[in-house]
């Protein structure tokens, strides 16, 4: 459950008030907090704490994620100019604490870390829009009135989640997870053109590795297939598509997560319960299932109906 | 084009700083803001100037539409207590305005005038959250754990629409456009049991009128097929569903609307114009198509570029 760490007291104890950047930059802090939702919920996979913009700050893009508001840029990506602020990354010297947190989590934990990177399209939207955006407008006139300005931008970020990805591998992280959150802002048509190749590429080069690859995003109903044809091992579903619905839309071989609506969880436990028992009824048994929310965990919501939820789940299956 | 008065610069001349409110209770200044983008573009139909939460504003509910914001609810719906909060809407005596701003349009126009009303989903979604939301915790919480007082706040809501869309069609309106803008964050499941019921009285209240009722959301492509099903003549699309596809997915008596993507608007003409081109070719010239945007106008956008889209249509009609 990605951001279940937030809704917890103990979280909130140790984080702080700065930037989610500083809190990555400390690997103790950061093995903490991934930490602590693997000892109060008892899942059966850590994800380590990070953001999609890690990378991209470590190079010196110059953007910060602003409590309250999400990823800000300095300077947002307008132009060719801007893409030699993309460097290519090199993980053990720009993200020494990504590494180290990794090397801490692999010592303590008994069950796999998911390694973490944000997908092209989305981090490229952050660059290009500056800050969180509803419309996405900037990004997608910047695709289709320049693609060759953005296949530039795009292929620099994929290689900076490769390089990210894979170091993170090395070091000890058993699966990853390529987050495209909002990549169901674009139709079918425009993601394949625009955003599919990079996440391709990403992907690709992370299946030479050998571990299981989780494509995740939001509103992505229409996206399925290609999702999954992007190179996806696990396709991340939100709670739109039932799960038997998803199945239809990707390959036989694919496993799916999901798909609770995380914005439920504030119902009296008896509506959550029903809601995990349609999920796993969706999926009729089906062994490439990974249970998750169908989106992160909101900062109101109550711990002890996570722990619920985790034990309601890992009942059904025992 | 819903929302495309507010790119035009002789908008912004005379809409001032005030809550937009203020500009719907002021007729003359409602007809001429209905009446700009029609003398400017050269479209097929008007749409009344309006809000979603006119009707509820009217009854005194304690909302106010915040410029940047949204609609902002002073006591946000938490019980049964705030049910008597939303009693009936007399039109003649609570929203004489709405009536003159139709009477007036009437006498203008030589096009029909589209009536414009909130779904209940969506107007409950402001009231119980009490300002925009991008999760609708509070009223997905409040759906499921308390159907009861769920379905009574429906009702109310339901009755509203109804007699304001039955006044707005007794004063001249041809045809009538129910927004439901965020049932899109609904599941199907979800949509049909909570949220379908309601706009199916809506619209089949309206039906009796012999208008045609045109039923809008966004982000709708699991809904599509419940979005008909509930009364629709006309079913909105968004970008993210090709016609062709949304065609498959809604009986075949029915007409679809859509689905420019706004966000492109900015991008060079020939951009645009390939766009305007595949919806038209995904739409294979079945006569039941109004080419719209698939979401409001965005206010930066340049109201040269809505010309020539306007312009485009026509020549591919004519």
């Amino acid at each position: 459950m990605r951001q279940a760490g937030r809704s917890l007291p103990e979280y909130r104890a140790i984080r702080g008030e700065g930037s989610i950047n500083d809190a990555i930059a400390n690997p103790d802090l950061s093995t903490e907090i991934t930490l602590q939702p693997v000892r109060r919920y008892g899942v059966d996979a850590a994800i380590l704490y990070s953001d999609i913009v890690t990378p991209v700050h470590a190079i010196g893009f110059g953007m910060d994620v602003v409590p309250g508001v999400g990823p800000v840029v300095e300077k947002p990506f307008t132009s060719s100019d801007d893409l030699p602020r993309l460097r290519p990354l090199d993980p053990e010297a720009d993200t020494p604490y990504v590494l180290e947190t990794i090397d801490n989590l692999v010592a303590e934990l008994d069950i796999p870390l998911i390694g973490f990177a944000g997908a092209p399209f989305t981090v490229a939207s952050y660059l290009v829009e500056g800050r969180p955006s509803r419309t996405y407008h900037n990004t997608k006139v910047l695709m289709k009135s320049n693609p060759e300005l953005w296949f530039a931008l795009m292929d620099r970020l994929a290689d900076l989640a490769i390089t990210s990805l894979q170091s993170q591998v090395a070091h000890g992280a058993e699966a990853i997870q390529l987050f495209d959150s909002w990549a169901g802002a674009l139709s079918a048509a425009d993601y394949e053109r625009y955003a599919m190749p990079s996440s391709a590429k990403v992907l690709e080069a992370i299946g030479e590795t050998g571990v299981p690859r989780i494509h995740f995003g939001v509103g992505t109903g229409e996206l399925l297939p290609l999702m999954a044809q992007a190179g996806a091992d696990v396709v991340g579903v939100d709670w739109r598509v039932p799960l038997a619905e998803a199945r239809r839309r990707v390959p036989a071989d694919r496993a799916l997560q999901g798909n609770l609506d995380p914005a439920i969880l504030g119902a009296p436990w008896e509506v959550v319960a029903a809601e995990i028992d349609t999920i796993l009824e969706s999926n009729a048994g089906h062994p490439g299932h990974i249970f998750n929310l169908g989106h992160g965990v909101t900062p109101d919501t109550d711990p002890t109906v996570l722990e619920r939820v985790v034990e309601h789940v890992h009942a059904h299956r025992d």
